[in-house]
C-alpha cells in the first residue's frame, strides 16, 4: 500500500538493509510486530516496505520529536538489539524531511 | 545495494508504485535504462531500489538543482509518459532532504 501522507512537511525515516540468513520466521514476526507498534506511536502517519535483495522500509512521522519517541520506545529498542545483533548484515538509516510530494491515485 | 551517500544535508526522492500487471519486459527494460541514465546526471549520488506488491525506489541527489534538471531530461520524461499510461496503476513521488544518517556496514 501506497502510505496516505498529508500535505508536506513531514517527515520519512528511510531504513535500508541487507539481511543475514538467520532466522527467517523470528525476523518477520518482529517486522510485524513493530509495524503494528510504530502504527500505535503520536505523530505516526504511515510506513511503506519492499524487499529485494535490498530491504527498504520507509515510515513517515508528523515531526522530529514523534521520530525520537519511536527510537527511544523500549521494545523497539529491544527489537534494533536484535536486528543488530542477529537479522542485518549492513543498515543504513536516513531521516529526511519531505518538503513536497505529487502522484497519481488508483483509478486516477 | 545500500547507496554510499555522504554526509548530509543531501536529498532523496522516493518513488514508491503499484504496478499494472502490463508489460513485464519493456518495465524492466526502461527500469536498467533509467537507471544507467540517472547515474551519469551532475548531484546523482546513489538510488536503493526494491519490490514486494510495493516498489519503492529512493534516488540520493546533491541538491534540489540536480533533481530539477533529473525531471526536465527528456529520456527521462518520455519514460516517465510512459509509465503513467502503461506500468503504473498509483504512484507517489516525495522529495525529501535528508538532515541526519546513521548505520553499520557489511562485517561491521
Amino acid at each position: 500500500m501506497i502510505a496516505r501522507t498529508p500535505e508536506p512537511p513531514y517527515y520519512a525515516v528511510i531504513f535500508s538493509s541487507l539481511r543475514t540468513a538467520a532466522d527467517e520466521a523470528g525476523y518477520a514476526a518482529m517486522t510485524r510486530l513493530m509495524e503494528e507498534l510504530a502504527a500505535e506511536q503520536p505523530g505516526y502517519l504511515g510506513i511503506e516496505s519492499a524487499r529485494s535483495s535490498l530491504g527498504l522500509t520507509i515510515s513517515y512521522w508528523r515531526d522530529e520529536a514523534s521520530i525520537r519517541a519511536w527510537r527511544e520506545n523500549l521494545r523497539h529498542a529491544a527489537a534494533q538489539r536484535l536486528g543488530k545483533e542477529r537479522w542485518y548484515e549492513a543498515y543504513q538509516v536516513r531521516v529526511a524531511k519531505v518538503e513536497r510530494a505529487y502522484g497519481m491515485s488508483e483509478g486516477g
